[in-house]
């Protein structure tokens, strides 16, 4: 048993995951959270999201025991429905390969099974309502004022990890030292926001749309996406500008809501007869990315998950690429258990890379959704892929490299796959490539095996 | 007259100039500045820091009628005196045409000139030792704490601009606001620091280096220049890498300094009998790029000058790009006045454009600088452009472009200056040029008219 004193700031997917790891090993682990326990009190805004879980996801709930429990929670999605405008709607599979899927899940519920495995550790410790005011990162002391008595209340630890999300108060402190530490850091919006209205389940219980599918409803400058959840719901997100004719700033009243709809997304209004109420309920969120670098301060502290590096969610990567991050976290402790120095320094650097290539990644895929995917070339070019990929499971696909291979880096991922999908299109322009399958195979396999990745 | 109230935060350069505009236009003018009366108290940290003038900050000074008085207090430097490693120095000038230089000019002379221009108008007021402690953008309200009776301090303004450079206390009051205000930013550092150094007078009063240049050691990795004063000393400034094996990390002790200089720069040595007290004794500075966007909010306040885009000084054009912030924003004024919104709105787009581009350009020279300006292929390059330049008057160099040209917008700048580069260097790859200067000159104008410059 090792009695280092680790403390994690923010009891989130990956503040949970990484506790229930660090008290595996032994290390006295303190988690601090700002909102309530969420198993006592129902989660506020009533914003039931879910996510994508997909394989580097389940990779870091192997560390906690917990992914068959969480698969039996999750509708597997093998595709995309493509809903086009006064068009039929069309399947496109995520992947040639049979029973590669992404898979719904319910974030509230993924972060209980998290919360309740984490206090079956003697060694692991909770505090809900604790608010992280700042952090004096070379003392390792950090600060929080308790939600509900207003106390200010502090603690020393061997290491203090922030795993409190994009808007993270460790970062904040680190920004502090901007001098000191040389901080690197970017935050950037998107010009769209979201807005999450939702789809009941029909009267019988039933999926009002196909159950197995992430649907999407593009419309060249924003979209609609849904996701389904157990009870039968679907959860559904309006990605939409602030700005122009139809942006958010213009649809202030319920006429021209209506309106909207009416001219936009007709097919949507019959299953969500709500959505005028929800539409002025709900809140609009923004769609952000923060990078930054150094991840680490002293030796003392650390940042990992959204609050090191927040993305937009075009690639359902946002959870998964953080999990990733307990998983390697824990790989390099393994090598070089106790030196945190080296750990620190090896984790932000491996780490910065590929979380920025997702980052990437994740705004590239937001023009391709709500743009490029009842395009003609793009259609034919994922028609091919998924013949290559059925007929030789050995090819991936820049999304399947993305989203199935948890072995390939996202930064080798986003080179190799961005080169494939040059020369994919670059054969798609006009109509039916003249190459056959095999040659394309040849061709694609050379052009992988080439790929210049800088490690 | 217009009784408006403009409360201006910094009286460094561009917060100074602008007060001074702003006062002749008739507005209500009170100008914060936390640092106590320059022309009372000598400057902390005692860095006589010089800076290069060009066309772009003397339009600036145009606007307060000082253009004159300041050139008076200038060193012209018609180029850069190129000293490699245990070789001959050599002459670069900046440009084939007759009398086109940068120059030489005192930071706080030149700020005092603008600070006693600023006293002749009764209707700005200038408040010394108050440090901005944040701003309630809505309200147009700015907090200061006064830094001798440490007294809190409220102002309310119409119009709240920030010019408190690159830590600036406005910036930060909209970080804050960053969900509404969806405020873009980014700070990046180079893995560079700079320290600065002095050569004295000779006993006589002279000039130990040659007077009308600006002086650079370039040694690959790192490199020291040096500006001429009035007085016969030079400032002189490493640019030096923290890490690595010859890193400021490394230099810890006099002997490491030593061998470090006998090693790298040994003619400096006799000029600076004081080097090594010198560099232990003066701060080391990080350098740093901050973009952001927006600059305004609410149509109350607004950013300009290095609070709104800070660079390195590698081209020599940060007070410039400041004083062209102070141009533009009155051009807007006489073409928009009394409109806010639309100037504001006008003002940053143009600005942030341009102010990215000369920070992309300036992280470029400092590449150019310290590892290519003694390159054969360099050199041939420079040396062809001065020719063109010579001959025909009408052909700009990249460096030209930026430097001389005030009525070229930096953006366009970089993107012509860039494709002449690039076509440049292709026609000295391997030795001199096979074609003649004439047929040199037509290809790169017809590419300067073909360059796509999207406005």
């Amino acid at each position: 048993m090792n009695n280092e004193k680790i403390a994690i700031i923010g009891a989130g997917l990956s503040g949970t995951l990484l506790a229930i790891t660090m008290a595996q090993r032994g290390y006295d682990v303190v988690v601090y959270e700002k909102r309530d326990d969420m198993r006592k009190v129902s989660m506020s805004a009533g914003r039931s999201i879910n996510l994508a879980l997909s394989p580097r996801g389940m990779l870091g709930l192997d560390l906690a025991g917990i992914r068959q429990e969480i698969m039996g929670q999750c509708i597997p999605m093998p595709g995309r429905m493509v809903h086009p405008l006064a068009q039929e709607a069309f399947f496109q599979s995520y992947s040639g390969r049979k029973g590669e899927a992404i898979n719904s899940v319910s974030r509230g519920g993924l972060n209980i099974s998290l919360l309740n495995k984490a206090e079956t550790f003697p060694n692991l410790k909770m505090h809900f309502n604790h608010t992280c005011t700042h952090v004096v990162l070379e003392k390792g002391v950090a600060h929080f004022k308790h939600e509900k008595t207003g106390m200010a209340i502090e603690t020393k630890a061997d290491i203090i990890i922030g795993t409190d999300g994009s808007g993270s108060a460790l970062r904040k402190s680190m920004m502090e030292k901007t001098a000191d530490l040389l901080f690197n850091y970017s935050q950037h919006f998107l010009s769209h926001g979201y807005k999450e209205l939702s789809i009941n389940p029909s009267d019988k219980g039933g999926f009002k749309l196909e159950k197995h599918a992430l649907h999407i409803w593009p419309r060249g400058s924003f979209m609609i996406i849904a996701l389904p959840n157990l009870d039968g719901s679907f959860t559904v997100t309006m990605f939409h500008p602030y700005e122009g004719e139809w942006g958010f700033n213009q649809l202030t009243t319920r006429e021209r809501v209506e309106e909207f709809f009416q001219q936009f997304y007709p097919e949507l209004i019959a299953f969500m007869p709500d959505y005028v109420d929800e539409f002025f309920n709900n809140p609009t969120g923004n769609l952000g990315t923060v990078k930054c670098f150094p991840w680490q301060a002293y030796g003392k502290a650390l940042l990992m998950g959204d609050a090191a590096h927040a993305i937009v969610p075009f690639y359902g990567q946002g959870m998964n690429a953080s999990f990733e991050d307990v998983r390697v976290f824990n790989e390099l402790l393994d090598e070089n258990a106790g030196n945190w120095e080296v750990i620190f320094n090896k984790f932000q650097k491996s780490r910065a890379e590929n979380t920025n290539a997702i980052a990437d990644l994740a705004i590239d895929n937001f023009y391709e959704m709500r743009d490029r995917v009842d395009d003609a070339d793009f259609i034919m070019k994922r028609k091919i892929e998924m013949q290559l990929e059925y007929t030789y499971p050995d090819y991936y696909s820049k999304y399947s490299l993305v989203t199935f291979r948890a072995d390939v880096p996202y930064a080798r991922a986003m080179a190799q796959g961005r080169a494939q999908d040059e020369m994919l299109l670059s054969w798609c322009k006009g109509g039916t490539p003249s190459l056959n399958l095999d040659e394309m195979y040849t061709q694609l396999m050379q052009l992988a095996n080439e790929t210049s990745y800088v490690h």
